[in-house]
């Protein structure tokens, strides 16, 4: 993630996984998976960024960013990250959704700031 | 948005518009423009539903998961949110990047609670 919260990506095409959860209650060791995670997320190849943002209520929405599926499917089954998804679907999400969608068209905004 | 903050979707393919935005300080009707938008982007035909998430610092993301490409444009043009982008561009957003992406595949989980 860049230093504002918004990812630099490339022209379209590209891909998207768009992941959105709810979180159990307490920590138990998420905040501190999240942080080792999100540096080794960067070493995948094809990682273009990610945003990602929680609200008070729990509900966070994630995007990362990746050049293709064979980049995804390589993050997916990577094995630090397979052991957290693992302890994840145990204990951290009360419920998510994952979504995997092929960017065609991006906009930035305001034109003129 | 369903009540527990998910959109409910179809099995894919399906559109997302994906917007990441930065808010500018102050509410300068903004919150009252969103439940307007909100409830008016539900009558766009094609509309399947929305995730929404703001942080404490301002920065947001917003999921809206659409049919297809004719229902975002159909939405895009509507004249009263044709207004409000106008606004938005001058008034709410320090910066903003939307992408509009065909989602592929979808999973949920945890499995099995």
């Amino acid at each position: 993630m860049s230093s504002n919260g918004f990812a630099t990506t490339p022209e379209p095409p590209y891909y998207a996984v768009i992941f959105t959860s709810k979180r159990t209650e307490g920590d138990t060791g998420y905040d501190a998976m999240m942080d080792v995670m999100a540096k080794l997320s960067t070493e995948q190849p094809g990682y273009l960024g990610r945003e990602s943002v929680r609200g008070a209520d729990g509900l966070g929405i994630s995007v990362i960013y990746y050049k293709d599926e064979a980049s995804i499917a390589g993050w997916k089954a990577q094995a630090q990250h397979a052991s957290a998804q693992r302890i994840g679907r145990e204990r951290w999400y009360e419920h998510y959704e994952m979504r995997v969608a092929k960017v065609e068209r991006a906009y930035s905004g305001p034109e003129g700031r």
